[in-house]
């Protein structure tokens, strides 16, 4: 692996063009003829301009989809900041790839590769199925230093670029990313209030269960890594690497790769959101490839969608991770791209338009 | 065909059971022991467990679903109340079994059959692939008499109570409930209004796409139509008759026949959910049977959902009726019951539970 740099993630930003506003426009004088009145599908309309404006084309069938799960392991779970003790990463990394998990069985209704990277899960040997990044196996206390060197950092980073490089050769168009990791919502909710500039209490949730006194807990260990390391919203990547984790990191890159290679980037929940706000802030044009899935009761969730303009699609108060609410979005996804290429049109169906 | 009649809905509405409890209690407990905290599937958990107790079996998969779309012609629409004129009922309809609209594009993605239903559309010779009702080419006036007679009104609930029959005898476990009809969302508000007890311009809307002046004056068409038949709360089957449609006689009566035969209803927006609105009127143990697939914006569909405690699982502004947001729905209906089957326990999986 040749050393990745901040250089390297800067070219990458650089890379990074606008969606195609022709093909939007074209797709959405398309969809006016189509046999409906104007707008009447609404969201889904702007989904379909959006995905054409991604892809630079109206052709957009078949729309071939990879649910993407980073996991990795975080210092933060030293202070009881999840209801799960942090062996539950790496049992539940191998039961996506068992096929057991909540996103394993909606990728495969979805159908949807699913791709799974361990970026940094404490203990046990390479697993079969699970892409192993040799970076570290987990975080350091961020309470106490930074939560990774900015090298460590980097290299997370480039991993999520060349993942993304990776799928698009092989034809992959629309990326669902999801995460994994006892304590990612503790990292999450730390990098969200240095980059939103709000107070941890204003980010901090149960996550996947802590009770009322857990989220003050939580909220404390957020408090105390801002301070110690002093970051804030000036320096998006040190704040990935002091406050952040393994699997944002990636998770970061492959946002920025696969804005980079034009592809649409449906965004799960908070840890993928915060994820999102690192690359908008490198990169603000990344924002106009992302689809946010749905809406996560996590309190912080709420204000990264407003944050970058996103709304979501689904709002079934989904708190699990694991890119659950992206994959289970997908099908709406492919269900607009599919209204873009297959209805018909007034003329070819012989309906009466309205002129509306 | 036998005579149909209103002792024949009264036999429907009294086989109705009420949903499995057991079955219910069951899919809770088995969503317990799946490798994720507790009720972190958030609305789909709750959507499992009412698929399970309408099914009465946690043996769900795999959930064959059909698209149920109902057209017919309203005497509505000699008062301009429609952007559209009234031929594109009939010409929609041969849209939707060419297989270019919108609802038929969605059916195809989801893999559910579409049934396609002319509950009494004007004009035309009878069309393969269409369900023909020989009941009335269209309903008459309603703001000068009424818009069936009783009889009529019967006949075309009783043929969407044979239809379910029919289908749930041939596997189908789900049934989303779509329409087609220039005027429809006329006779949907007079009905609306009629049995929530509103003002007719609490409920009318812009339909597929009239102005303001427009709603105006489809909520004085609806006003002088529920001046003129007297009909109020205290009989919706009168309400139906004098102010509704063919189409949503038909979709009441596939809803009673479709909870008689224990199958989950995925309703689309406003026409399906006054249809809805009638059949809980007659038997409120059908509620229990249905899932209400999207909030539509045309303001009544807000009341009917509120007034049936019934929460939408989408909000994407869809305002084109056809059954396409029940339609869009149906793979968030099968992914609840695959994640109840297919998901792995805690210890099947090898997962540490917290026990929460």
């Amino acid at each position: 692996m040749a050393e990745p740099s901040a250089a390297g993630i800067a070219s990458v930003v650089s890379a990074i063009e606008p969606i195609d506003a022709c093909a939007a426009a074209r797709a959405r004088a398309e969809l006016d003829r189509k046999t409906k009145p104007r707008k009447s599908l609404g969201r889904l309309e702007d989904l379909a301009v959006q995905l054409a404006a991604t892809r630079r084309t109206l052709d957009l069938m078949p729309l071939e989809a990879a649910v993407v799960v980073a996991a990795a392991d975080h210092g933060y779970a030293a202070h009881e900041v999840s209801a799960y003790p942090q062996a539950v990463t790496r049992q539940m990394l191998a039961n996506f790839a068992g096929g057991g998990a909540a996103v394993a069985v909606l990728a495969r209704r979805a159908r949807a590769r699913l791709v799974l990277v361990d970026a940094g899960v404490v203990g046990g040997p390479p697993e079969p199925g699970i892409v192993r990044l040799d970076i570290a196996r987990g975080t350091a206390d961020a309470t106490a230093g930074p939560a990774m060197t900015l090298a460590e950092m980097n290299a997370a980073v480039e991993a999520g670029v060349a993942a993304t490089a990776q799928l698009a050769r092989e034809g992959v168009s629309v990326l669902a990313l999801g995460d994994m990791g006892i304590g990612n919502t503790t990292a999450a909710s730390a990098l969200c209030a240095a980059l939103l500039g709000v107070d941890a209490a204003a980010v901090c949730g149960p996550g996947t269960g802590l009770d009322a006194d857990g989220v003050a807990r939580k909220a404390q260990v957020v408090d105390r890594a801002l301070t110690v390391s002093g970051v804030d919203a000036s320096d998006p990547l040190a704040a990935l690497s002091q406050v952040g984790g393994l699997e944002i990191a990636f998770l970061t890159g492959a946002i920025l790769g696969g804005a980079r290679e034009r592809r649409a980037l449906v965004l799960d929940g908070f840890v993928v959101g915060a994820a999102a706000l690192v690359a908008a802030r490198l990169a603000p044009r990344s924002v106009e490839y992302m689809v946010a899935a749905h809406l996560s009761p996590e309190p912080g969730h709420r204000l990264v969608l407003a944050d970058l303009h996103l709304e979501p699609l689904l709002d079934l108060e989904l708190r699990l991770g694991e890119g659950s609410g992206a994959a289970l979005a997908l099908p709406i996804v492919s269900a607009a791209a599919a209204l873009l290429v297959e209805m018909a049109t007034f003329e070819s169906a012989g309906v009466h338009d309205s002129g509306r």
